[in-house]
């Protein structure tokens, strides 16, 4: 017999599709919403419907915004001749935070996995070549993660953008191997863009 | 500088007021769902403001019921003399899952627990009694967990219920003392049921 009433099983179901939460996890988390006010429930529910509406991406550096360009890339202060390319949104976060970085950044929306059927076509790739050619941009600071994918994604964009009219760099030694970025501490995060060096 | 969009920062807020998800976990989630298609957080949406409209409090046992009475008590099949005292409706799937039980439930929402203001009046113990005298209820299980506030829930409702026209059993030892119920094996919970004793 049915004993969970089909509207809460089917938001275990959503919520375990979640990275992470497993269908315990999902349970709990579910009970916990339905235990709570039910303001809360479509507060949340709100917030969600309202996501995909309010925040696009950036056409330029493809980070999530609810503006275009987005405010990094709008911002006069910045240095526009300096692009630090990055997996994803978070390690955009992770660098942000120390504070060491006055430049623009590139969201690759992924790594290089060829085992999974990521090749440079599947992540913003060609976009980085073409923002090279038409803007005045001399340094391209290559912050992949220091993991195997993120190592051979740094070696292919260094070696096809060793054609182009501009300097490559990679953070510096500093983040232990293995470490994925965004949970590299700020320390050695802000140390590793300060020592950032060429690419070979 | 404001770098993470405001409506997937209020989403990230939102996330990290569930039980167990802390900031980072938060971001993470968020980010996903930033990442999947916009129909995935619409659906979810849809089904979090559906919940507690969809879903109600059975108000005969107390169990989250798409109808009322729920599909338990308006079960013919079960026997409705025994009723299953437990914390919470994840306790009640617990037990469910084993098959080991035929009768019906009545769901607190809680234990005691004075130092933190909860008293018989903030879980659903007036109700258990009210029933008690109005239904032919012939034997109560106090299913409640193993833990400090768990045993002095039972402990209290076994006082309390000595002086109504029923038997007051416990589950059976096999437990494991400060286990939560809801994460006991089927095989022990089923024993536990099948040997449950006189509540002294």
């Amino acid at each position: 017999m049915q004993v969970v009433p089909p509207a809460l099983e089917k938001l275990i179901q959503d919520l375990s599709r979640l990275p992470g939460i497993g269908k315990k996890t999902a349970s709990r988390l579910a009970l916990h919403i339905m235990r709570s006010p039910a303001e809360e429930a479509r507060a949340l529910a709100a917030d969600l419907a309202e996501l995909h509406t309010a925040v696009k991406l950036c056409s330029s550096c493809f980070v999530f915004s609810e503006t275009d360009p987005c405010r990094i890339c709008s911002d006069p202060v910045r240095n526009k001749e300096v692009v630090c390319v990055v997996e994803g949104p978070d390690d955009l976060l992770a660098i942000e935070k120390t504070g060491a970085y006055q430049g623009l950044y590139h969201i690759l929306h992924g790594v290089l996995a060829p085992m999974d059927g990521i090749g440079p076509d599947e992540i913003k790739i060609s976009e980085l070549v073409n923002r090279i050619r038409r803007e005045k941009i001399a340094e391209v600071l290559i912050a992949t993660s220091s993991t195997v994918p993120g190592e051979a994604t740094a070696a292919y964009l260094s070696r096809i953008l060793h054609t182009e009219q501009v300097q490559v760099t990679r953070l510096a030694c500093g983040i232990p191997m293995g470490m994925d970025i965004k949970y590299a501490d700020e320390v050695t995060l802000a140390r590793a863009i300060e020592t950032r060096r060429e690419s070979k």
